[in-house]
């Protein structure tokens, strides 16, 4: 059998937490995941992979140390391992991630309410 | 300085060529690239690395030896390493690709009229 068509618009529409990232696929030792962002995040980073976020709706702040960037859809970004970050989103926003397997939610940060591990396959 | 924040949008608009993958976006060791496709490609596998194809705008057809898949705007595929396959799109069709850094987009087939390496940035 070819492998499996996904559909990122029915996934995304498959569930409703926020801040609670579901797995979609798997590429090398890749995670693709759907995360819905509203509200204020925490402050973490990922020590050990890169974290990609593509906007497929709505608009998301990430505060850096160093700076704020503005992601609105069709924009993404790359924060390198180890960058602390931390988004924030005014309205519901709809963000496709890909990080190494295994990435839980919260990085670095102690285990907090934000906290929901490293995602469900859904 | 905060991460650049990539559009995709304004990424894709900048070039024309078919078949040629730009690489937009790196993580790990894996590129983000844009491509553009319309018309037959060749059969071919990438022995080292799986492919994402996640269709932005258009469709395309995806022929495996065991089968066919058709993608639409919001759907995606993982074809695994060593897996071939052979694209083909009636009208132009707008893709991003995820895939190991380096991986040449004939893969495994001899270098033919299709072949334009492993992407330059843009």
């Amino acid at each position: 059998m070819p492998p499996a068509v996904i559909s990122i618009t029915e996934k995304m529409d498959s569930f409703t937490e926020l801040w609670s990232p579901k797995i979609i696929a798997e590429l090398n030792d890749c995670h693709f995941k759907l995360v819905k962002l509203q509200g204020d995040f925490v402050w973490h980073d990922h020590s050990d992979t890169d974290e990609a976020f593509i906007v497929l709706s709505g608009s998301v702040r990430i505060d850096f140390r160093d700076g704020t960037v503005k992601l609105n859809r069709g924009e993404m970004i790359v924060v390198p391992k180890g960058v602390e970050h931390k988004p924030f989103a005014d309205e519901e926003c709809h963000v496709l991630l890909v990080e190494s397997a295994g990435t839980v939610n919260t990085g670095n940060a102690s285990k907090n309410e934000r906290t929901t591990g490293s995602g469900e396959w859904i």
